[in-house]
This record gives structure tokens, C-alpha cells and sequence, in this order.
């Protein structure tokens, strides 16, 4: 890192950064509940006490703020499943890891109405236009470093050699997409358990 | 059936049951593809070219158009899923059948947007209210009717006697809805291999 771009990171946010952070912050917390489409200028407005205007100078319209809200609940995403995931050693351990801090992420990030990511892929997937292309990009690149971390436990011996890192990689998708599902069906504690459940047998089909 | 509830059965639909059919049923292309929030009685006017007044005939308000087009999808996923299954002997073929139905049933119901049920639990279960009530109701009689057939395979000895049909029902709908997720990014011939090789290998497990 440069010099300037250092001091750049390391100064104060100005006045704007921290009204632009404020805004997406309820955004992301009313696109996890009631979905993107509800993601208006007039309702950000009401929720953060600015005026349209004001919000306007942010964002220069619904779709624009939608995409921000929607790189911000990626940010999220990967600061609090994938970055303390990275502590663990490669291989099995990071991919359990990866799996843990899944689950329990939409708690712990404050997000009552779950996965904010998640949402906008069931929002947006069969809606062609720009927020379905940023969701599927989106899982592109998650498809991709969910197989990365399993090729590593594969490398390191600990899964099978003929494992295929992207048929793991998505029925781990799977099992997270049916926990999100089923929580307010059977409770949290039930999800959690049976979701464990099923990844503990993911892993040991491919270990023998 | 007693003779009268017979003779409405097999009796010609009223114009009244036709244009109410035909309006769920541009309701459940819509909610497919768009999300029920996108079911308002103007839209669903324009797309049938009836008037306003004519919908709210049928219809009181948006909640109950939502609801009757769910209880429509619910309808044809039945028609579309399980009862099919129910040709093939109980056990390990009939689970294998709903679950082979279930990944044809949009295309062959002509629904380019993907399953509508599924739609709906991804557009409302965070949100309080009677679609959220309608869809968890839904959503316990799939896990019901799924772990049943499971059951019935488990009896039938094809499945192993400590099999948790609960557990099974709900990694299959994990299966489904990863696979509903990836056709867009891999296609659906890739998406539909890979459901089955997760499937097979999940029957694998439990029958030792």
C-alpha cells in the first residue's frame, strides 16, 4: 500500500462517509426483513430521519440504492463467515468453520429477518436486470471460494481425493438454504442441530 | 360422495369458476416470475383485460388475490408432484418419484420464473401476516407428507430401520432448493445431474 492510500484509510471518515454508512446500515436491515423492493428513497428517509433530498445525493435512485445495500450485506457476509474462518487452518477445519459462522451470522450481524445475501438471490433470481446480475455474481464468487476451501481440505488429505469440490460446495449451499428455511418451522436450536446433522455426513461421505 | 356433491363436481364450470380460474392462473405465472407482491388487482387486470371492478368481484383485496393464487401453485405442485407419485409403489420408488417431479414441475407446468410455491416462502416468511401464516402452513404439510413417504420406505425395508424421516425430508428439500438456486449459474441439465448425485447419495446412506 502507498503511502496517500494508506493515510487515506487510516483518516476519519468525513461527515458524508458516515451518512452514506448510516443509510446503508437500515437499508441492509430492511432488505433482510421486508426484501429489496421495499428499499425506496421515501422509506430510507423516514427510517434514518434525512431528508429525500439529502438521500438523493447519496443514492440516485432505488436500484442504485439497492446495489449498495446489497455490497454491503456482502461486505458483511464475508467479515463475519469468511474472514474469521481464514484463523483456521486450511483444510477441514476452515471449511467447518466457514459452515459454523454461517449459521449463526444473521444473529450475530443483528439481522432478525436472516441473511440479507440470501434474500436478494430469492428476490432477484428470475427478475432480469441489473440486482439479478449482482446477485448471481455474487454467487459466483461464492460457488468459487466455497470451492477453494474445499480443495484445500482435499489437498491436505482430509477429504477424498475424488471429492468434487463443487458437488460439496453446493449441497453445503444446500443444507444452509434449507436451515435458513426451516428455523421458524422447527426453532433455531432444531435447525441448527439437524443442519449439523446432515454437513457431519457431507464430511464423512468424503473421508471413509 | 353423496349424489348432489357429485353432480356439482361433474357439472360445466360457471362462467364465474372460468374467469376466476383463469385469473389465478395469470396469477400464478406472475407470482412465478414477478413475486406475489407484484399481484395487484391492476396488474392482474391488464394481464387478463378485465376491469378493475370485475377483479374486485372475485377478489376483495391484494391479500386475497395473494392468497388464492398460493392455494392455486399449492394445487398444482399436488397435482403436479404428488400425485403422480402416487402410481409408484410405496417406498423407495415413490420417494424417488416425488422427488423427480419436483424438479420437472415448473417447466412442465409451464412456469418460467421456477416453482411459485417456493416463491412464496422466499417472499414472505419474514414477514408477519396471513401470507406468512399460509406459507408455513404449507410448508409443515410438505415436511408431513414427505417424511410419510419416507416412513413408508423405511417399513418397506428399503431404507434403514434408524432413518430419521424428518431429518431425510428435510436434506431433501435442501437438495431441491439448491438445485431451484444453481440453474441459472451452471443450467439446468448440470444443476438437475448434481441434485440427483446429492439424492443418491443421500438414499445411499440410509440403506447400508
Amino acid at each position: 500500500m502507498n503511502a496517500p492510500a494508506a493515510a487515506s484509510r487510516l483518516s476519519v471518515p468525513t461527515k458524508g462517509e458516515e451518512t452514506r454508512a448510516a443509510i446503508l446500515e437500515a437499508a441492509v436491515l430492511q432488505a433482510s426483513t421486508s426484501g429489496y423492493a421495499s428499499l425506496t428513497i421515501g422509506s430510507l428517509a423516514e427510517k434514518t430521519g434525512m431528508s429525500k433530498s439529502g438521500l438523493f445525493a447519496h443514492f440516485g435512485s432505488k436500484e442504485e440504492l439497492q446495489i449498495a445495500a446489497l455490497d454491503e450485506a456482502s461486505r458483511r457476509f464475508t467479515e463475519q463467515v469468511f474472514l474469521p474462518a481464514m484463523k483456521a487452518p486450511r483444510g477441514l477445519k476452515r471449511v467447518r468453520a466457514i459452515f459454523d459462522n454461517w449459521t449463526t451470522w444473521p444473529e450475530r450481524a443483528k439481522l432478525p429477518g436472516g441473511c440479507p445475501v440470501d434474500q436478494a438471490t430469492r428476490e432477484f433470481q428470475h427478475q432480469p436486470g441489473a440486482m439479478r446480475d449482482a446477485v448471481l455474481e455474487r454467487q459466483r464468487v461464492l460457488d468459487r471460494e466455497l470451492s477453494k476451501s474445499v480443495q484445500m481440505a482435499i489437498d491436505a488429505g482430509e477429504l477424498a481425493a475424488d471429492t468434487d469440490p463443487r458437488q460439496f460446495a453446493m449441497e453445503m449451499i444446500g443444507i444452509m438454504l434449507v436451515f435458513y428455511r426451516v428455523q421458524l418451522l422447527i426453532g433455531s436450536t432444531e435447525a441448527a442441530e439437524r443442519a449439523h446433522v446432515a454437513f457431519d455426513r457431507l464430511i464423512k461421505n468424503h473421508t471413509r
